[in-house]
């Protein structure tokens, strides 16, 4: 942690308190007058520190901005977000965490965007990530999995949205199969995962996840009102980017290492638990054919099975699944 | 195709025959002037050419080297080997391919090496390929698979190596699971699959093959000698590596159809039938744990099966095989 870090996580501790100079110079191994001087930058960065003689600071309030020291601050994992590039705006954060990976990333490094110009979803779909209201980030893992099991961590990355997005807003999120997270009727997150691997080796992925978080209705273009939504609409109030990452990031270490252990068992039923596709009755485009049936379930590899009239069941790996109304 | 392409052809469909400036003159579109120019680029490429006043031209020999115009004049493919990148000396040819990939080379393309001074296997272990006496190269390919299909590519890719080593050499090649090909005890050719996907689109695979052509016990340093051996070795005589290739493009078109249209089935049956694994006792290492049984298989999805003694059968994606010997 550089001395920016060590006193953002001094605040964060003890959140309400006045922290002398004396003692966060000792935290951070430098002279009271190098602390000052960080607390000015601090200022600089949109931080609103309260300085009171002999009392010393105490955070008032923290900007609304993703940064490396804000993600990492009180974060308490051990691997998923302790390494962060974040930037201001960029075409796509995919490729630039492909580069990092390759160049040797470690695990859990995220790289985070205040604005994507070029956002993409599944299938190469513009992804619409204006600045500053969302969460436009990929997180490079390395798992010591077979390839044809790496769609597991799709969804496991969606249980982690998902939950993430329950815990801290309350809100009635359910999973769209394979990898969008819906209130009600209207998409609030996509998940696209990509991966580099030889046939028997995954080298690392990169999952990006967008989510709409603050964004009002206005911030939406016309053809995407309709069907898109975000945390602040749906529950009348903004929401902290940073504790929502920071929540992500704790969820998905402890389900990534329970996967890596135990499988992908207690991922697939809470998956199903919270899906909006199982139980229903759908009409799925693959590459190769149209097919209507009910969604009845996740296969033991993640593979949606759906049901047809005649009984059969059918193995969906990749398709767009729409829902139709009940007979 | 280029005039050194278009000549190379008419030399290939009519082998014996002299043919005369003025046809070659009217097949390439150009002066019987830039047929001579181009006759006389030839023999400083290596091709020996006859030339006889009244008759014409005759091709008496190809030089050993590997060319974009030797691979494709005569191949007879749609796709597979159209376009071909011919290197002297080259690390290694996937990042090359990689590349290539990346800036949309189409489907079929092959990066090929005289000399790789950093070849790599599976698992990233290095692969010796001195100078011109192999065929190093990579295939470039994008079918439209789900992710977990994918590790059924390299058993195809194995078939066809297989397939073709046999045709042209009469050899009795057998397949080591998961992507070896073996005569009797020592290997001769290794596959390595890397690819880069989406967890619901493949974006595009690269197909390494490393066959030992035409290297003499000599080549191999003293670790290797035990256990690889060439095409050369086992037959007494050089192989021809441009027919080699050609053959090994026109039999991957064929099953790479076959298995776009019809699925594995096919081709997991000769993958099985000419397998040096099937219904030996093995020792198998995976990252996890050691398991020793016999292989009884290949599961529908080209999973390896190995049957314990107790008669678990266990589902193998990646390991190291060993044989055991017999009780």
């Amino acid at each position: 942690m550089n001395i920016k870090q060590v006193i953002l996580q001094a605040f964060h501790d003890q959140p309400d308190r006045f922290i002398s100079g004396e003692e966060l110079s000792q935290m951070c191994g430098c002279s009271r007058t190098a602390v000052w001087k960080h607390m000015e930058e601090l200022r600089r960065d949109g931080y609103e520190v309260e300085a009171v003689r002999k009392s010393g600071y105490r955070l008032v309030a923290a900007p609304d901005r993703l940064s490396a020291a804000e993600v990492t601050a009180g974060l308490g994992t051990q691997r998923i977000g302790q390494q962060v590039f974040a930037y201001d705006e960029v075409i796509s954060t995919q490729p630039l965490a492909h580069d990092a990976a390759t160049k040797g990333a470690p695990e859990g490094t995220l790289v985070l965007a205040e604005l994507q110009t070029g956002g993409k979803g599944r299938l190469g779909r513009p992804w619409h990530s204006p600045k500053g209201s969302g969460i436009w980030m990929s997180l490079i893992v390395r798992p010591v999995i077979p390839l044809p099991k790496t769609p597991q961590m799709t969804l496991l990355t969606a249980v982690c949205v998902a939950q993430s997005i329950r815990e801290e807003t309350g809100l009635p999120v359910k999973i769209k199969w394979p990898n969008d997270i819906f209130i009600g009727d209207k998409k609030v997150c996509g998940i696209l995962t990509e991966l580099h691997a030889e046939s028997d080796r995954v080298h690392y992925l990169v999952i990006g996840i967008g989510i709409n978080v603050n964004s009002v209705s206005a911030d939406f273009p016309a053809d995407l009102a309709q069907i898109a939504t975000s945390l602040r609409i749906e529950s009348g109030q903004p929401v902290n980017r940073i504790r929502l990452i920071q929540r992500f990031c704790r969820i998905f270490e402890s389900w990534y290492d329970h996967f890596l252990q135990d499988g992908f068992q207690q991922i697939k039923e809470n998956w199903e638990a919270h899906s909006y596709t199982i139980g229903r009755d759908v009409s799925v485009q693959t590459i190769s054919q149209k097919l209507e049936g009910r969604a009845i379930g996740l296969d033991e590899a993640g593979v949606l099975l759906v049901r047809d009239e005649s009984g059969h069941v059918h193995k969906v790996y990749s398709a767009d699944v729409n829902y139709r109304a009940k007979h």
